[in-house]
């Protein structure tokens, strides 16, 4: 697995990758003479994904990247100019070209955290202009991160700890970055490794992958072989010439199967031998590309007993359409009067990898106990998150210069919570969200919280009291080093056991309560009853 | 609108934006001495998305740009060896360091062209090597541009040509360039214009925005105002103190609905006057973030009847909350009263533009006959697809040195369609599959075909016969300028119109069929019955 870096140094996302609101607000802020009010937002999410009743905070480690990137170039400034008013004050261009972070501070969630409704993933607070400015790609780069990061999740707790989880959505994705972002947090989320190459390189995911159907499919048998000579594995003793040495064992394994011949289709057995001698330590066998039983899994043993003879063992079959539970279990058992009938034990056990639009229901099939799956790819169903393929984060305004701001509207569930806050998780009971100047809560102390959405308050005595938003960045400068993606990788699934499993349920799983304190439902209270005067 | 244009002249995809197996096959290929061997896969799609009958064919130029800029660096080089067995022959990383696409030929149908299951959207042939290795990026840009285009385009057939339909997925996207692919190919497939002004500069996409709830949120009234004066529309005349010119246009408003005139939220209205000063010629009101009736609406009548009186005229008014085609029906009469009223006549007619989680059901109620909504956001329904994220493409060998492949696997839908093709669209009846070599069906001529899935061939006489597929990249060159984005739009817009009502039809349409030559067929069913031998 490669270090964690990119070879390009440049962010995922561009200052004008942003919604052109931004722009014409930066322009109404400066002529009202307010670009540098000091103001502050909120990243949250109104709503757990998935039905679920939790969801894991990603997407930190490409804000902070952006962030730091974070200047408009010539030609930015000069398409902006395009998209504004042809007489707007040229001084406004001057402002936007000498734009950067500098100003801006960061609390957050760490990677990997669990995160719940209403709870800041990002405080971002700085000169209003620029931190409206930053809206767009702030939201673009954590929704989608957290969304799939929580369906890794989900996907890991169906499938257990001990199965191995490959994603390999890259051509589901939406465009190339879609499929990076998708690699980089299915990883985060519990995934073993991705099939995307790409992501290996820049984020230090571990990489995965062995042959398509196209490979097996180009061979009729009737090209002109490879040169087919194999050194043993231990490096002592003569070539052998492979392909007729699986010639060889072919008869050996139809005649224990009880097939001709002549069944097994030679041109898949030609791409098995042209494989095996590319990577005679990591064969893999794809068995459906014409029949599984009459041709896949003959040849493929074929080829694995020449290979043992060599001393090489082959490390896996592939099976992509067709009842993959079932398949695997018949293969499974083929493996083993195999293993005993040629005297080669470790065949019994050889990893059984499937694919073919797993989802979650496919998912718990496949993990069912006396299931005889060993690695699972998942393209589709991690990546569109099809269940819910948005997590609908917001960013919203909750304070300028020290004075609390709150929106109202049309619908009660789109009200904000005014004011700057504190986070804190209450072990055993709730998320307390509080004003920023209350002094924390004290484990052991008795503390009066309103859950959101009930009308009354209830007392909490919390054992352990931990805040939840970390300051990462402060005036533009990295307070403390990012915890690299294996290491938020480790920190989600410590998160994940030790919540609760009634939270963790993924059907109809207990909800888990955000509340807020006394002072700061009093202040939302005050600001409804006057209209968020 | 700027020209299109990459002002970094970056491909979005880069070379080792694929799956691993891409490259390890590339190994068993070389090591088999396979690598130039001429082959040429299909990318297609199996199923129309949305329970639809079409699909829209977009990506190409995203494919050609990646096509023309496609090398191997040394770093990627050198991270392939990483990912690839240690005692690899270098001479393998020699042969991938010289890699390009100069072998490579793509027929495809034009973007913005209908598309159905199994015609290929791309055929792309060249060095088996190669062209293997682009199968993941060539899915991927592909993929999800058609997707979201016909996603636009069903959204488009929804709102008919009238409405002005933006899209603003940009934070609802799977990271940034979901992003920028979605609100380039919602234009391609209908829509007007998108929030997001990377599109605008990268690839001439009309964007479009005004404010935010923020904006307003941010000013409690209370601020020192900004310099008021506001010069004539006309430039002749003296400067007017817009903020005293609203207060008391706001008397007389208030007036006119029956309301207290400290009932208007007064921070509300500092945003508006900010925003009118910034935007004189493009003032419009975002009502909903404190009471749409008793705030948003008479702070706006009071901003936009101040313009007035300096030769402005106020773009419009948007809801982003409660019930959006009920509310418009109320604001539109409020504005005929104060049209007449104040002697306004232009105000009855201002926009009434709406968002908020707008999906096909709800687009269907806004555009309605009566309906007075103007202007419809639309962000994650057509960014992320909810009714079916992904398209599914596949990208399938059919022929390797002039010789037919096929792929049969466990599953009959599996199954590809063997040999080189040419693909012919009949009017008044199919689209019709068949081999390169036979000679293309005659206008007046009758053609036995035979439809997919059917037991039984039928015998038609097209009236017209429409050759599907245009060669664009021969041995690497582009053969013929592409067409802008804004004329690939046009192009989809009159290819749905010439597809007749019952296809076009959104929900249980009449399924348009796809047939397969005599002589394709017998392939098919020799290869099938031989076990694809």
């Amino acid at each position: 697995m490669a270090a964690e870096q990119d070879p390009e140094g440049r962010a995922a996302a561009r200052p004008l990758l942003t919604d052109l609101y931004q722009a014409t607000m930066a322009l109404g802020y400066w002529r009202a003479g307010r670009a540098q009010d000091q103001a502050e937002f909120e990243l949250f999410f109104r709503q757990c994904p998935f039905g679920g009743a939790f969801a894991l905070a990603a997407g930190l480690r490409d804000c902070v990247r952006f962030l730091r990137a974070f200047r408009l170039r010539d030609a930015d400034v000069q398409f902006l100019a395009s998209a504004l008013p042809p007489d707007t004050d040229p001084a406004f261009f001057e402002h936007l070209r000498a734009l950067d972070c500098s100003g801006v501070t960061v609390r957050a969630l760490p990677e990997g955290s669990l995160a719940f409704p209403g709870v800041p993933l990002l405080q971002v607070s700085g000169p209003l202009l620029v931190v409206q400015l930053l809206e767009t790609p702030l939201l673009c780069l954590v929704s989608y991160a957290s969304l799939i990061a929580t369906n890794a999740a989900r996907l890991r707790l169906i499938a257990g700890p001990d199965k191995r989880l490959l994603e390999m959505g890259l051509r589901r994705a939406q465009g190339p970055d879609g499929g990076l972002t998708a690699s980089t947090y299915s990883y985060l989320g519990g995934f073993d490794a991705s099939s995307n190459v790409l992501a290996g390189q820049l984020r230090g995911v571990p990489v995965a992958g062995t042959l398509a159907h196209s490979f097996v499919t180009s061979f009729s048998g009737s090209e002109v072989p490879p040169d087919p000579m194999l050194a043993p594995a231990a490096g002592q003793g003569s070539q052998v010439d492979l392909a007729a040495s699986v010639e060889m064992w072919l008869e050996r394994v139809c005649g224990h199967l009880g097939l001709g011949v002549q069944e097994p289709h030679r041109g898949e057995r030609a791409a098995f031998v042209a494989y095996a001698l590319a990577f005679p330590r990591a064969f893999q066998g794809l068995l459906d590309t014409y029949s599984v039983r009459r041709s896949g899994l003959p040849n493929f043993l074929a080829v694995a007993l020449a290979l043992q003879e060599l001393g090489y063992q082959a490390v896996g079959v592939r099976l992509d359409s067709g009842d993959l539970l079932q398949q695997a279990r018949e293969i499974r058992g083929v493996f083993r009067t195999a293993a005993a009938q040629f005297g080669v034990p470790w065949l019994q056990s050889v990893p059984i990898a499937v694919s073919n639009n797993i989802d979650e229901e496919e998912l718990a099939r496949l993990a069912q106990k006396g299931s005889e799956v060993n690695v699972i790819g998942i393209g589709t169903s991690v990546v569109t998150c099809p269940r819910q393929p948005s997590l609908g984060c917001v960013y919203k305004l909750v304070s300028v210069g020290g004075q609390p701001r709150m929106k109202l509207t049309e619908d009660p569930e789109k009200q904000t919570l005014p004011g700057s806050k504190a986070a804190f998780r209450l072990l055993g009971s709730d998320d307390v969200l509080q004003l920023a100047e209350e002094p924390p809560p004290q484990a052991g102390q008795e503390l009066r919280v309103w859950p959101r959405g009930a009308r009354e308050s209830r007392t909490v005595r919390p054992a352990h009291v931990e805040p939840l938003l970390r300051l990462w960045v402060q005036q533009g400068q990295l307070c403390e080093p990012l915890p690299s993606l294996a290491e938020s990788r480790a920190f989600a699934q410590q998160s994940l056991h030790r919540l609760s499993p009634a939270h963790r349920r993924l059907e109809q799983p207990a909800l888990y309560q955000v509340a807020l304190s006394e002072k700061l439902q009093a202040l939302v209270d005050r600001l409804s009853a006057r209209g968020a005067l």
